[in-house]
């Protein structure tokens, strides 16, 4: 009897998951009967954006977390597709950190290529999974949006690839009931051209944090200040933004810091972070974990360790992404059919223990870029997965890192090489701070928004020289 | 076997449910196993508001829509308990409209005095749902938010209490994805301060948007648009409010209405309505209904005709409220223990299209409240509900409703009479327009908030000279 597998999201790890099963059947392997359910109307996960926040049309928490002007805030180089590169898609060079639909144009690219849309059902959720240990399936439980109409599937093999940033972790602050201005989690930020003059306030220390506060800016606020918890994020800064402890109380408009600082503020954006939520998953498979390089529970960051019959993508956090989604895929693909045979739950149990002392060892962020590396090298060696320089992809993560730390507001204006083509990434026609069109037309065909392109930053004269 | 009733939700219907059975108790009836489920940490549901948007510290959809500073929009003599007045709650009279947490006190205070707190399991949400034809028994999965463990439980009958003011109806805009300012739906307003000075955009005709819109007034907002797809809703507005048609495109900051007007906005809310939304239930228990008095396949608005084990409450467009739930509660208690015999599917069926008839033919909104009236006094005749004069809280109805025509802002101010007591409510000691605090020491403790207490409008002065 065919295999039968489930997949949940059609996100950029559900699109893997089709991708993996496609290439197996192009290289003459048979493959199973694949069912994969977005409860979107498209697939692409967070990168087919809405406008909407809250819940969606269809009354179900919205998925994306991105916004109108958002640009890729690590460089394409890191994420490229080894079967499929951006030259291969754009047929020329880009520049490093395109605009959201820039690189949702291109993940989509490949699916559309393949043969695999086929598989998907849209507009259908996930609600409920149960397991029947005798006979080794899964029921899951399954709701047409459209129709209102629940159906049962039975399968003998779960992709979980359902994404972790977009439920979010939203902490109590006293006082912020009757904070007067606006307060909303980064999770529904679409955009900051409404916080222009505004005195604005962004809890966090993290990527949302530093990249809604520089939209802010870059949109005219009047002012930024950040609340860290542990540590500031000390870049720096321009000359409007501040780095502040974490926040005792609110009174009125007024926010006060553990420091014995207060301020004013307009609105209040909780950059807060996001949780693992699998509602549709009885607790004894739902992975419970912080947003951590190594989850528990996963081996090989994809088997869940008490049921080997169900897999995760992209549960970890991401220094890796689209390239780490299909190494993951891959190898989820190879465990399914029994090319890649499991060793034994103590084996299994042993490995996931050496990854999470390593964890626990990293010492900073280029410790943290080398270690996802050396798990994807891992990964890729179990499978035909098109092998690429993860060194290099090391090395480009610490250089992104280093620039950002010199230029905050320039770094997206950096070019990077690509370790699939070799092909160097072109300047971009506009610098980052100029750019206020992020179409995917504007960002191929120009015109630049420079207004004053002789004026470049300190860093980017630097790196341009090399 | 004792029966084992389940019921999902703890807001008013829910708490009317527990209280039904808890009256059948002192009655010294027998009661059934009764577990209730509340996804919130406290009971209330809607009245237990919260500021938080979207989703809650759990990732679930926030239930509440309410807001700082609301006020009861309709008389609270319309909505009393009939075995549990307030005279009885506050020991005095007090006024018409209370704001929120004055009524979610009154809520609480009757459930405080039933020791019904005990069949609650709260943070606990209903996940799925299957139902057995064999054994007619309900499987039902819980998730304890807390501790994320689910469980099953099975039960006889099952009572649908979840509300359905809390999903948002959110239509698509041409052109809203690029409108640079706030977009929210009235689930998520939270409170009008920060509109001050704003241009508004109220997309809608109901009671959100006109008491948004007027809380934006009260607040300072420089001026109202409202957008009705059907009919304005043709109030006597201040000078800073005017009512357009729908809007058929948004261009930048600028709406453009079907009439050929055009504004430009800071602000748009979407006062757009709310849908059933019932995701732990498979589609053949479901209720599939817009928000109508009398929602088909719901005999006696309460027994789901297809399966007569399953009960909803609260599932109608509400002129009543609090005691139309009761009248609800009971009848659903009397028909699970067999008090109540039901007829035949088909005579169920017949006086079900009898009501879709009548309320096909309602001609406007005193056609409306005496048809809930009507309703009421059935449901309230089958049981041992404690009867109240329902012709006299028609005409109370009617009454609010001309004094919202004479005076949208002055018309909280007006005192009615309980039909429960015979008590003529107080005026409060601070007219609504100028009332900025709506705590419920406040509210019963003043000083009045009131400047200019000589200045009253003509309708205060026409109604309180009768």
């Amino acid at each position: 009897m065919t295999l039968r597998v489930g997949i949940i999201g059609a996100g950029p790890s559900g699109m893997a998951q089709l991708r993996a099963f496609d290439s197996a059947s192009q290289n003459g392997a048979d493959i199973p009967e694949i069912m994969c359910f977005e409860k979107q109307s498209d697939w692409g996960g967070q990168w087919n954006s809405s406008w909407r926040t809250g819940l969606d049309e269809h009354g179900e928490p919205v998925h994306s977390s991105m916004y109108r002007h958002l640009w890729s805030n690590g460089p394409k180089e890191c994420l490229e597709f080894s079967d499929y590169s951006f030259d291969e898609h754009f047929g020329r060079a880009i520049s490093s950190f395109p605009p959201r639909e820039v690189l949702f144009d291109y993940i989509k690219g490949r699916v559309e290529k393949s043969d695999v849309r086929k598989y998907v059902q849209f507009n259908t959720v996930a609600r409920h999974t149960s397991y029947n240990q005798d006979t080794q399936e899964f029921t899951l439980t399954v709701e047409n949006l459209i129709t209102g109409v629940t159906t049962d599937h039975v399968f003998d093999k779960l992709v979980v690839s359902s994404g972790h940033f977009s439920t979010p972790t939203v902490p109590e602050f006293k006082g912020i009931g009757s904070f007067p201005g606006e307060v909303l989690h980064a999770h529904d930020f679409r955009g900051a051209e409404r916080f222009s003059g505004k005195n604005m306030l962004l809890i966090g220390a993290s990527y949302s944090a530093e990249d809604i506060g520089m939209q802010a800016h870059k949109m005219g606020a009047a002012s930024i200040t950040f609340s860290y918890r542990s540590n500031p994020m000390g870049f720096d800064w321009p000359e409007n933004t501040v780095e502040r402890p974490l926040i005792t109380e609110f009174e009125g408009k007024t926010a006060h810091f553990s420091d014995g600082t207060c301020g004013e503020f307009d609105a209040v954006v909780l950059c807060t972070g996001y949780q693992h939520k699998y509602p549709f998953l009885p607790s004894d498979l739902s992975l419970t974990s912080k947003n951590v390089l190594y989850p528990g529970n996963l081996y090989k960051g994809v088997v869940w360790q008490e049921n080997t019959n169900l897999f995760y993508l992209g549960a970890q956090d991401q220094y890796y992404t689209f390239n780490m989604f299909d190494a993951q895929a891959w190898f989820a693909r190879d465990v399914m059919t029994g090319a890649i045979e499991l060793p034994s739950l103590a084996q299994r149990e042993a490995d996931i223990q050496l990854w999470l002392e390593r964890q626990a060892a990293l010492a900073d962020h280029n410790a943290e870029a080398d270690f996802q590396s050396d798990y994807l090298r891992e990964l890729i060696a179990a499978t035909d997965y098109p092998p690429f320089d993860l060194h290099a992809v090391s090395q480009l993560f610490k250089d992104w890192m280093h620039h950002k730390e010199t230029d905050i507001l320039g770094y997206r204006d950096m070019t990077h090489q690509s370790v699939v083509t070799g092909t160097m990434a072109t300047k971009h026609h506009t610098r980052w701070i100029n750019a206020m069109d992020d179409s995917l037309d504007r960002y191929l065909n120009g015109p630049s928004q420079d207004v004053d392109t002789g004026t470049l930053t300190a860093l980017t004269s630097e790196f341009s020289a090399k």
